[in-house]
């Protein structure tokens, strides 16, 4: 049985960025302290956490240090070094959740798709790619267009190209530039989620979110999903069959196609909390933050169970221009029942950067469409293009 | 309109104590960062704060940097020095909220009566006492037992000696040694608190809470509580009615007798978040922590809608001598689908200290009743008191 003392456990955290501040913010009523390791000098979970170290997330000296001062090691960023990670965890006797193993595998999208295709989770149609040929032979194959994938580094939708054309392969895999795999084009219904929790010996799965991305970022997720039923709990199934591919615990954002024929096809993993389940904060009993800090340090699971409808809108830098980061009118937000502000501290908005989000929680028995709407106009409401 | 940036606002807390950690967690989502000025080095705040400055709650130069450096000063405990506050706010035109006036006027059992009894709000008979003669005096107008309460320096029952028999009444006023006043006692049905909330021109009431004390320490919240509907309004209404004397924005913990004929006396005022509303961190929309936040700045104020049924449990030290804190069994909490666990980061346990809070929300319509007694067992079996 756990026995809970003053300072608490401590967490090791590579990555300082929004999820690591939510970590923090998870972990401090659980007794946790998070120390982080990001290279940018007060980074968003700086002053939430008990110390920042500011060092790059392969800088070998930051991590023996923060793993010989943590209890355990974990990291908000897939970008974090599994290499580096192993070694220093083997020498500090620090354990390293999820298990840096876990990260090889998913670090490249090829051995990645082809270890869950192997534990027969269902993934489109995919395979490696070295030519152009190679591009236009699987089209061929699959009857349509399909998307060129950089193996590793990708991120965001980062080093995804969609190929409509044969003609259009050279440019698609020069733009890549790289290792690279193509998968069918799927002819998705709609985009949804499930975050995943891998515990001591359990294992949980959030309701099944659904995702609206433009320009491959997401931009809401709507809970529950709009999925009838047993598709819902088709995807919450394949999620736990994914789970059984990962080693070590954690949380998992889990991205998934669901096809026009009601098919659950496997996107994308995260081996990390994951933007689709912002919306647990509010929305669920236990969050995928305290869920990632429950698990990592091996701790029994909280509830996954929804506590209401819910939506959450990314504040994403509607800016043309990179600037210092200002959001007005956010007494709009503020006046809303119901609609919960969660901001990163980013000190500089970018084009698209994720500088917050808001999640809206039903009201009323208004249906998901009319919470929504809500949701949408509060986003539109306000702005970070504003005269400096 | 409010605009956001980063950096956000600072709040420059006197006190760093639990209050001050779950105003921490509280801010952080709202990219509103926290300094807290505490003489405990490590205080509870620490982890989840910016920063502590080591001092004193009347130490000058400490609430001075704290002024400089915070957009809005406030405290977590009634003992903050008024006339310090009030003077280092004028020089450094950083504003106070609430207003030391309103400290000054609670700091004074006797003021704060007469001050609320002359704007309406209902009160158990009181008067000032002097001699044994006095508080006999009293006993006999009032026909019965009456409380003795020390004018100034209480906190958590102390400083409060009920008078049974005339005989006492020496004794009493000995063991007060100071000015002193008595009350009536109150014949009452429950003890119960309304939460409430000065805004910038708004303000708003939780629902109430029924408290169990004993030894005068608070045990549980239960809400909403047992009273009728009637009875909850009328508390609320004196609520408003409290907060329209108070000088300053901010959260406001009213506690309340409901009398055995229904009737809501005033019992005490605390001018900041109270532990009967801890409950409100998963049980309502907005948390009383986050309304503070919000009052003090002068942003709107959330919803305080209840969420659901919620009853929250104090984790008291149970051992006889003080000793370094370690909860055994937490794993029953944490087991527990939604048991929330506050952790306060104190390092010593002390008899009946304040070293966390459990929050349990009702599941499945179980009814008020199995709630409090779920939440009871759990917190029966974790304990302070293991081998050492």
């Amino acid at each position: 049985m756990t026995t809970l003392s003053t300072p608490g456990p401590t967490l090791g955290v590579v990555g300082g960025g929004q999820l690591g501040r939510m970590l923090a913010e998870a972990a401090s009523p659980l007794g946790v302290e998070v120390i982080v390791l990001d290279p940018t000098p007060d980074c968003p979970a700086a002053p939430v956490a008990r110390e920042q170290l500011v060092g790059g997330f392969d800088d070998e000296d930051g991590i023996r240090e923060l793993a010989e001062r943590a209890d355990v090691l974990t990291f908000e960023i897939e970008l974090a070094d599994q290499d580096l990670l192993e070694r220093i965890g083997e020498e500090t006797a620090t354990p390293v959740h999820p298990k840096p193993e876990t990260l090889r595998v998913i670090h490249d999208k090829l051995v990645q798709k082809r270890a869950l295709a192997d534990a027969g989770v269902p993934v489109p149609p995919f395979r490696a790619v070295e030519t152009a040929a190679d591009v236009r032979e699987a089209m061929a194959d699959y009857g349509g267009p399909v998307m060129l994938k950089a193996r590793t580094g990708g991120y965001d939708g980062r080093g995804n190209v969609p190929v409509e054309t044969p003609e259009e392969a050279e440019k698609a895999l020069e733009s890549v530039a790289g290792p690279a795999m193509v998968e069918a084009f799927v002819d998705f219904e709609r985009e949804v989620s499930v975050i995943a929790v891998k515990g001591e010996g359990e294992h949980a799965t959030f309701p099944l979110g659904e995702n609206r991305h433009e320009d491959e970022i997401l931009w809401e997720t709507i809970v529950p999903a709009r999925s009838s039923e047993p598709v819902a709990e088709r995807a919450r199934e394949v999620a736990s069959d994914v789970l059984a591919v990962m080693e070590g615990r954690g949380v998992y954002g889990i991205e998934l196609f669901e096809t026009v024929d009601g098919e659950i096809l496997l996107n994308e993993i995260a081996p990390r909390p994951h933007n689709s389940g912002h919306w647990t904060i509010e929305g669920a009993v236990s969050s995928q933050f305290e869920q990632h800090v429950r698990a990592v340090l091996g701790w029994p699971l909280g509830s996954t169970d929804l506590r209401t409808p819910t939506v959450s809108t990314n504040l994403l830098g509607d800016v043309e221009e990179s600037r210092p980061a200002a959001l007005a009118n956010v007494d709009r937000v503020l006046e809303t029942p119901g609609a919960h502000l969660h901001w990163y501290g980013k000190q500089e908005v970018r084009p698209l950067r994720k500088m917050g989000h808001v999640t809206v929680t039903e009201r009323d028995g208004e249906g998901r469409e009319a919470l929504l709407e809500r949701a949408q106009r509060l986003r539109a409401a306000v702005t970070f293009d504003v005269d400096q």
